[in-house]
């Protein structure tokens, strides 16, 4: 393979313990994969080219185990990170897998259950910022219902408001320099989500006491599997300041959540993605949170990690390439993306009413028959996405 | 029929002149049903028993009307509400027919047809008011795109920020009675539409100059395109104080934008969505956005806007029946909804961290034995949607 | 609840041991509920009113059994099966779970898996028809791929066409009364599956050597996971002679398999569904394929198991009443129901030409005025569900 | 741009007269484009270097039109073809567009519309054969409903196989050259329309008197309407023996009908759909069957149309590249396509039943362990898709 697509720490790629260590267990079949120790992906991540980890406390620490397990653990861990280079800029907690959050965790109907879930939250927060992570993701996948009387949405995002009003307290309390991501998806598994989109998220944000500390971590499949546009809803998390952190991964359209290595899926809205992330101030991580298919086995999980980060770097050069074009920037001219940038009313309410030429004299017809030549333009994109410019 | 579903104007049901006007061109098709006069409308809604109409600006008044062929209209539209006794709740403009809104309105990349649409609503703005309505809806149904390059998302939602600030600095200075309400889309006529979901038009609306000014109009079917639970995309309106008004229709899963009679397409979410909408304190219209299928005479017409009206009166008295029920009561109680709507930690981080009982000592095998119940709840529901109980 | 809504073997309800057996285990969760003993199942499930039980090999005989234990479970199961009075209609094999089938079974890339996996369902369909079953079904779950080259899918089919081929050699040489029914599903847990919907399936059946061995075993939520009206897919089915059994259950629109019980997810659709079961000449049991939500305690699953067949008879009810209205009976005919009944060209080729009235002399317009009055007639559906005429 | 992507006659490509000349119209908006004369395309088709072009009878001669402007207009037609060296493999009947269509063509429930219908076709017909078609497109767009007891499916599919048996009765008496392909849509115009996919298709032409006459039409966008993966469903109708032409564009997923031109939308199945064209036997032209978006002017269209080709060309370079690449070779071989094109069970039930090694003796749990390597291989395609070997 090509020299050029090898990624380097530099390229701050990330990738969860969960990701390589997933065993392929799912509804319908048993585990394929034997279980990895994390020091182990660490190492492996490292030789690939990675600049970082993360993790849900019990990716990394079973649940149950002793406190002192868990002080050796986290030794060894520690070890593993310091000898392959590797740090850790986020974490998270594991709010799904027992038993205990069937109905959810901040918003779970059982009061008990939902502080046990803030104390499990509290506590991994203590240790991820300890591991040097500034950015805690909540993925809230049990928060949710399949049923209509099941979950008062109302009264449920009110708990959820509690929740992350108490955890801002508590890390300024501690004084940590550590933000929380919100992580959206729209169903599975259950059967309806809270926040189901970034657009849910980004708006529950602004109810909260502290909302700077909370923005949020878009994953490129959760938005996919309600058919919306990816890089436009990182955009608008972009455009209110709050794209705190990203998941990567492919996914094939409205359906089960596949977690397909990067670039898998929908291949051009990844580009967009690329192009978007590479130009549009994002400074964060590029966190990798897919699962390699059940039907590799170890060297299918490397390899296909590998192709992640791969892919993020074919493009991010073709996007490069795309946005240097002159012939893409007359086309960008050509579709008056420049007057888009223009402000359309700096003369305010009277300035515009005033102006016969915006109403009464405007030529509507005239305007009408300009072509926005869009498709020249998406052509030279599919023509540097494809390399053959 | 029955006649306790007989619908009466303090049902508050309103209509889109559009709806029984829809002339049934789709595209693969031409009309199939003449123009109606819009105050032959008024005339057969107010029969039916609605409350009200709405109208966007080239419903009422066809684009390119004089002035003298404009007032002509309004006043004899005024006469036949009066008449009717029909009432104008809601009004909004048609930014999205004419060609020269063919690559959006106040997002368009000609700085020249933002212009003219903003003036375009402001002349409209101004006949709303006057024939008494008090929310302007805005469906930005053009503000999108089918390729990549062809709109820069960030940029666009700044210009979108400028058009709803003009609008609201000049309500303000007109000293008018009137709100906004965003309409949210995910796509359908554009590939991608902005702000897709409630909520990313919620969070949209934190970024303007003035909020207070402005909430949403959600639609029934544009959510369940995104495949998304319209009941629980009300729920978070209704919390964040945002649900200025409403489109009921019904919709077939995820597909081409059907507008539907209310009723059809998901009945379940239907009944939730009116249970929310009597007992979550909108006081709004019930505004039905629908389109008389196209296989449909005039009859056809009257009877589907009936068909709106009465499936929402069945509905309403189901769901107050469901909420009546002793069994009801007994199930929620059982699905501990009693207790999510106690607060998870009055006692802060302090009281949380000090209780064992919520970490250390909680029995969390046993926590995660306890059934929720919801099956019984949810086939009670049932029960009460199919009216045998 | 009304006397008149409860289930006896007459209805013919059967249910899957997998279907109140599941544990709850999900792509993101541990198991919520301990396993049951198929003996305790047939018996809960006889006492709730089901006429039998349908299972997997491994559902009853844990994959791994000697032959001795195996040989004990089945004694022990036809004792309950008699005990309660339960019959055994359909068997399937599990092809799914191990992880030798994580590149599917009969299309497995590996051929000493294809050739485990038909002596797998040998195996079983010896016990099936040993217990009376007189369908056996099979679904492909794993036949399929997450990539493009993983699988050719021609050749795929050659080798899913020789596995039918030689079962229905196995079962014809054995003398068996026993039929096959193809489950189609169009993905997860594959990315895509081959033989995605009903009509594939049928298709496919086409092109074996024993068609009239193979049908289609359909499945409510598999076919609304593509979108498609499950009604119709039964009709184009039982047209085609080939519905051979059915999975009933509920699913809410285009997402992960929801598996949820009979009424929940799209109710009009089951409200059509059994209107065509009742009518449409389907002799087979009503087998449900559910899986009660992993929230309930064992309580939970039996409600969840008895709503299945309430909902069902609830419909039953409904339907028969809708079809034996005049006013309904009256609605057809103004849609011209009758007129569909008529063939269209008896006279064939030379009759069609000749007569002027079909082309020449067709009043097109005329023609195209007519309404279908379809609004009136689905409102009547519509009060037929409800229960309010 | 390259000279390698420039298309020649010899390419095979076509167009239909109502992809370029389509006007912009949609369910939201007026057209945006002037009409284009039929001969006006032909000629700019056949400098872009298209092979053929396609019709509808309605886009070459306006409904309504008399026999002397019929004759004029095929006269000129059939100049502008030879003037431009194009040939006219396919044709088609507009079922849709006129009202009198509302409620379908061959299964509407007015038997006169049905008639009416079929005498089109066979108008039509034999201006196709005059005009050299050997392959004739139905697509019954109309053919559905919105709402369930409006259509009698079993008897709908009665008519619609009626229509058929006489079509081909026709073409037979006639001695013409010319086979029939139906065109599967899932929905859009309709609610839900019949025959919804290639599956639907192929299993309804096994029960037709002719079904040697009749094959499919597949419609990118379509299968991907319902979320199918379009090289399986191509790969189907191949190994059904049933390609007789296919319809080439691009679609963003579930949602509406996008019609864009081909590589726009899910690029990685275009990849594989060539792949499979161009080694699968097909011989048919590649029809671009595409709507020009409506923000363009007529440069944008030709843009459109040409990119569509270059598209094509482009991926027909790559997925030869991956074929003839020897590590593509042996990554197929290590993922085990190889063992995948061997008989399974030539040995027959008796040799399989005796065979221990198959079963007694298999090794499951080492079988298990097996990686499968689809992820290398598919990385690999990605690569020469991207063009970075």
């Amino acid at each position: 393979m090509t020299e050029r697509f090898t990624p380097t720490p530099d390229d701050r790629f990330t990738f969860g313990l969960w990701t390589v260590g997933w065993q392929g267990r799912d509804p319908f079949g048993d585990a394929t994969r034997a279980p990895i120790d994390p020091a182990e992906s660490v190492r492996h991540l490292a030789e690939l080219g990675a600049y970082g980890v993360t993790f849900h406390d019990d990716d990394l620490i079973p649940f149950g185990s002793t406190d002192a397990e868990r002080e050796g653990i986290v030794k060894r861990f520690r070890q593993a990170l310091d000898a392959a280079g590797l740090v850790v800029p986020m974490a998270t907690t594991n709010l799904f897998t027992h038993p205990v959050f069937k109905d959810g965790a901040f918003t779970a109907n059982d009061r008990d259950v939902r502080r046990y879930a803030l104390r499990k939250t509290l506590r991994n927060i203590d240790l991820a910022v300890e591991l040097g992570a500034t950015t805690y993701v909540a993925w809230g996948g049990r928060e949710g219902s399949e049923s209509g009387a099941a979950k008062d949405v109302r009264v449920a995002l009110d708990r959820m408001k509690e929740a992350f009003d108490l955890l801002g307290d508590y890390v300024t309390e501690q004084g940590y320099d550590l933000r929380f991501a919100i992580e959206p998806k729209p169903n599975e598994p259950r059967g309806d989500i809270l926040l189901p989109t970034i657009g849910h998220a980004l708006a529950f944000i602004e109810r909260l006491e502290r909302p700077e500390l909370v923005g949020v971590n878009p994953e490129t499949g959760h938005e996919q599997m309600a058919g919306l546009n990816f890089p436009h809803g990182i955009a608008q998390a972009l455009w209110a300041g709050k794209l705190f952190h990203i998941d990567l991964n492919g996914q094939s359209g409205i359906k089960y959540d596949q977690d397909l290595r990067f670039g898998a899926g929908d291949l051009r809205q990844a580009f967009w993605l690329v192009d978007l992330l590479e130009t549009g101030g994002y400074a964060g991580p590029r966190h990798f949170d897919f699962k390699p298919p059940r039907t590799e086995d170890l060297d299918g999980v490397w390899a296909s990690a590998a192709g992640c980060m791969r892919n993020y770097l074919i493009l991010k050069e073709r996007t490069a390439a795309f946005r240097a074009d002159p012939a893409v920037r007359e086309a960008l001219r050509a579709s008056r993306l420049d007057e888009l940038a223009r402000p359309t009313a700096q003369d305010g309410v009277a300035g515009l009413l005033a102006d016969r030429s915006a109403f009464e004299e405007f030529d509507v017809d005239a305007a009408a028959e300009r072509g926005m030549a869009f498709e020249v333009l998406d052509q030279l994109a599919m023509d540097h996405l494809l390399g053959v410019r």
